[in-house]
C-alpha cells in the first residue's frame, strides 16, 4: 500500500534526522563534561554543521510533499496521524528559517556561551553583552520569520510549551503571586529555621557516592544512562536507552548536590520512560518542557523535600557524614531543607520564592522582545526587579543577571516552564496520592516502585503528540489549575513555620 | 579570481565533512569510554547515519567537477595543489562505493564489534564468526569496487599506507625475519631476565596518577586533549586541539599501563603537532598509519624502553610504589621491561617477537582475501601459525584469534603498519640522534623538549600530502631501510642477554 510505504519513508527520514540531533547532543554533553579547553572552537563549528545538516534534511521540500500526502491519506492509525500533524507544524515553523540562518544562530550561540563563561569569570555583564545583543537580534529575526500572535515573545513560549502565551502565563502568575507574597510575609514574621548544619564541610567523594546511591534508589537505570559532574547540572538524552544526568558538588553545602541529583533524576526517569517505538518521532519525545519540568519538580519537591523522604535518607546520610549530622533530627532536617528565604540565586531558591525568580525573568524577556529595554540595560532591570519582588540587593552580576546559562543558549521563553512545571507537578502529585493512598508510606521506606509505575502509566507514555494541557486533562480531568500547588505550599509552610 | 573562490569552496566543503567525521569520532570515543550498556544499538545507527552523510557529501558529483576544475587551474600554491590531488584520489576511491553500501558496512561493523565483545566474553570464536564472515564478504566487495593491483588485499594495504603492497611488505619481512629468528634463538640459549617484580600488586589509583604525570612530562598538552580509561587503549582526535588517549590498568602488571601510556602519547603528540591551517584538508592529517605508528613506537620503544628512561623514571616509580620496587636497580628494571619471550598476546609482546605476531596476521589476512581460507578456519590457521612462528600453543580463542579488535572494525591491512612503523621509528631515531648528540642525556634527565621539537620540525608538519616513503626520504635521505631497526635490536639485546 502506497501510504504504508510513505509512512515508512517519513519514519526513516525522521529517524535519520534524530540520529544527527542525538549526535549533536553527545557533542554538547561532552562539551559540558570532558572537553579540553582548546577544543572549544572546533566543537562550535562541528555543532553548527550538524544543526545545518539536520535543518536541511528536515526542511527539504520533498518532506513537505511527503507530509501533505500523508495528511490526506486515510490509512494512518491515530498515533501515526498525530505524529505527522506535529511534524507538519514543526515543518511549517522551521522551513521559515534558512539553513544559513540556522548555522549563524548556532555559531552565535556558541560564541555567546563562551562569552557568558568569560563574563562570569570576570563577574562583568558587559563582557557578555555584545554577543548576547547579537543573539537577541537573531532571535527577534527568528520570531518575525516563524510568526507569532500578538507579541514576538509568544513565538518562543509556544516553542517550549505548545499553546503557552504571555497571556496564559501571566494569568497563572496573577493567581499565585498575591498568595505567595502573603505567605512569604507571614513566614518572615516568624523565627527562621536553622539550616547551618547543611553548610559544613562534606567531602566531594562521599557526596558523589551518596548521589549515585540515591539516583539508583529512585529508579534511574544506570544501564540506560550515567551521571557525571558538570558546572551546571543538566539532563540530556541520546535516546531512551542513553539518558545522562550531571550534578555539581559544593563541599560546603550538602543540599546543593542532593536536590540537584533528585531534580535531574526526575527528568531522566521521564526520558527513560518515553515510548520505545517512537525513536525520532513526536510520539517518542517529551510532551513539552513544561511536562519535563513537572517530572523533575515532582521528584525534587513533592518527594525529595517531604518529611517521609527525610525519614528514609537522613539515616543514610548520617552513615556517610556521621560527624556533621550526628545531632540532627528528622524534623530539623526537614525544616532545614525547606527553609524559605528570599535570595539571589534561582537554582538555590526555596519552593516558594522560586517563582519570583521566574516572574522576574519572564518580565525581563518580554521587555527585551518588545524593545522596552536594551540588552545593556538588563543588569539595571534585573537588580530593580530583585529589590522589588524579593527585597534583596544584587551585589554583582555573577549573583545577578549572569547566573543562568539559558540566554547564552538562545533559550528565551524557557524559564516560565519551570513555574508551569511546578504547578503541573502539584496537580499530578495530588492525582497520584488519590490513586495510591500508601504513597507517603512508600516514600518513608524508600520504595519508589509504585510511584514510578504510576508515572510510567499515566504521564511518561504521553509523548509530544499531546500538549501540556492535554496531558493535564488526561491525568487530572481538568485544565491546569494552581489550587493543588497553592494548597501544597500553604499546608507545608504553615506547618513548618507554625503559622 | 575564480580559482580562489573554487579553492575556498573546496576547503569549506572539506571542513564541513571533517565536522561530521569528527562528530563520529566523538561518538566512537564515547562508545569506548562512557556509553551505558543499553545505548549501544542506537549509537550504532547514529554512527551509520553520520558515515552515510559524510560519504554523500564527499562523493557528490559537484565535488568531482570542482576538483577537476581546480586541478586544471594554474593559480594554486603547491600545498593547495597537493591537497586537491590527494582529495581527488580519495574521491576516485570512495565514489566507487554507494551510500547504501557505506551504511551497510558501518552497520555490519557495529554488529561485528558487539559480536566480538560477546565472543570474548564467552571465549568462543564461533560467536564472532557469522558477523565477521559477513563483514569480510563486504570488504571483498569493497576491494572489487575500489579496484586493486594483483591482489584484493592490496586495496586495503594501500588505504592505510599509500603505495604499500603485499610485495613491498613481504620483502621487508623477508629482510628482518631470518635475523630476528636467529637473534631469538641465541637469546633463548641464555638465562632469562627476571621481571617478576613488575607482576606484583600495583593499586589502580596510583598507576593512574603516575600515568598522567608521565604523559604530561612527555609533552602531551592536557589543554588540547585528555586521558581516560578504556578496555583497549587508543588515540583519537577531533582536531589537533582535542586529542584523546586512553589507557588500561592491570593491577597485577605495572608495565601494561606505563608503556601503553607512552605508546598512545606518541600518537597524540603527532596529532597535536599536525599543521593547524589544514583542518579538514589532507595537509592537516597524518601522513599515514605507518607514520602514525612510527611516532608511537619512537616514544614507546626508543625512548620508553631505553636505559636512560629507566634512570629518570624508576626513582619516580619507587616514590609511588616504595614497597614493590624497593630493591630494584636501574639495570634490573631496564632488563625486565625488555624481556624477550615468545608469547600469545601481541600488545604485550617484546620488541623482537612482536613482528612475528604481525607477520602471522599479514599471512592470515592475505589468505582470507584470496579465499585460501574461510572465516571459520581462522582459529586453526592462527593456532598453527603461532606454533610455527613463535613455538607457543594457543590455549583458547581469547588468547588467540579473538585478541585484537581490528577485524571487528573492518580494519584489514592495518596490522602491517605496526611493523612498518617500527622500522620507520628506528630510522628516524637514528636520524634524530645524529642531529641531537645530547638526546640520550636529555632522556636521562627527563627533558624531552629538544626531541619533541625535532619531531615537530622534521616529521609532524608533513601531513597526508606526503606518503610514508616521501616522509622517510625527507627525514633520512633514503627509502625505508631495515638496517637501523636491525642494528638497534641487535645491539640492545646482545647487551641485555650478554650474547
Amino acid at each position: 500500500m502506497a501510504s504504508t510505504t510513505s509512512y515508512n519513508d517519513y519514519k526513516e527520514r525522521m529517524q535519520k534526522i534524530a540520529d544527527v540531533n542525538f549526535a549533536s547532543a553527545v557533542l554538547q554533553w561532552d562539551q559540558e563534561t570532558y572537553l579540553p579547553e582548546k577544543g572549544a572552537a572546533f566543537r562550535g563549528r562541528q555543532l553548527s554543521t550538524l544543526s545545518e545538516i539536520a535543518h536541511q534534511q528536515f526542511t527539504d521540500p520533498s518532506m513537505k510533499a511527503l507530509l501533505e500526502q500523508l495528511l490526506s491519506s486515510n490509512h494512518l492509525s491515530e498515533e501515526e496521524r498525530k505524529n505527522v500533524l506535529v511534524t507538519h507544524t514543526d515543518y511549517d515553523r522551521r522551513s521559515k528559517l534558512t539553513s544559513g540562518f540556522v548555522r549563524e544562530l548556532t555559531e552565535t550561540i556558541n560564541r555567546s556561551f563562551h562569552a557568558w563563561i568569560n563574563a562570569r569569570r570576570e563577574n562583568r555583564f558587559a563582557v557578555f553583552a555584545p554577543e548576547l545583543a547579537k543573539l537577541i537580534e537573531l532571535k527577534k529575526q527568528e520570531a518575525e520569520a516563524v510568526g507569532y500572535q500578538h507579541h514576538p515573545y509568544n513565538a518562543f513560549l509556544d516553542e517550549f510549551d505548545k499553546g503557552s502565551t504571555i497571556h496564559t502565563i501571566a494569568s497563572l502568575f496573577e493567581q499565585v503571586s498575591p498568595a505567595l507574597k502573603e505567605l512569604l510575609t507571614r513566614i518572615q514574621s516568624r523565627p527562621q529555621v536553622d539550616d547551618s548544619f547543611l553548610k559544613q564541610h562534606f567531602p566531594k567523594d562521599l557526596q558523589w557516592k551518596f548521589g549515585l546511591q540515591l539516583i539508583e534508589a529512585l529508579g534511574f537505570d544506570t544501564k540506560a544512562g550515567r551521571q557525571d559532574v558538570s558546572e551546571h547540572p543538566f539532563t540530556i538524552n541520546f535516546n531512551r536507552n542513553d539518558v545522562r544526568v550531571t550534578t555539581r558538588i559544593d563541599e560546603n553545602d550538602l543540599s546543593n548536590m542532593v536536590w540537584s541529583c533528585i531534580h535531574e533524576t526526575g527528568h531522566a526517569l521521564y526520558e527513560q520512560g518515553l515510548p520505545e517505538t517512537g525513536y525520532g518521532l513526536p510520539a517518542g519525545e517529551a510532551s513539552s518542557l513544561t511536562i519535563h519540568e513537572s517530572q523533575s519538580r515532582f521528584w525534587e519537591n513533592h518527594i525529595g523535600r517531604s518529611r517521609e523522604f527525610c525519614t528514609k535518607w537522613l539515616p543514610v546520610l548520617k552513615d556517610c557524614f556521621p560527624e556533621q549530622l550526628r545531632d540532627v533530627s528528622v524534623g530539623q532536617f526537614y525544616r532545614a531543607i525547606n527553609k524559605v528565604e528570599p535570595s539571589l540565586i534561582r537554582t538555590e531558591a526555596d519552593e516558594l520564592t522560586y517563582h519570583f525568580h521566574v516572574m522576574i525573568r519572564f518580565e525581563l524577556e518580554k521587555a527585551l522582545f518588545d524593545n522596552a529595554i536594551l540588552t545593556e540595560e538588563i543588569p539595571e532591570f534585573w537588580n530593580a526587579a530583585y529589590r522589588n519582588y524579593l527585597g534583596v540587593d544584587v551585589p554583582d552580576d555573577k549573583r545577578g543577571c549572569l547566573q543562568d546559562v539559558h540566554w547564552s543558549h538562545g533559550s528565551f521563553g524557557y524559564f516560565p516552564t519551570y513555574s508551569l512545571g511546578s504547578f503541573h507537578a502539584a496537580a499530578y502529585f495530588a492525582a497520584m496520592k488519590s490513586d495510591l493512598p500508601d504513597a507517603e508510606a512508600a516514600v518513608s521506606s524508600g520504595n519508589y516502585q509504585g510511584i514510578l509505575e504510576w508515572l510510567r502509566n499515566h504521564i511518561h507514555p504521553l509523548g509530544r503528540i499531546y500538549t501540556s494541557t492535554e496531558v493535564c486533562r488526561k491525568v487530572t480531568g481538568n485544565d491546569l489549575q494552581v489550587n493543588s500547588f497553592l494548597k501544597y505550599v500553604m499546608e507545608k509552610y504553615e506547618e513548618i513555620y507554625n503559622l
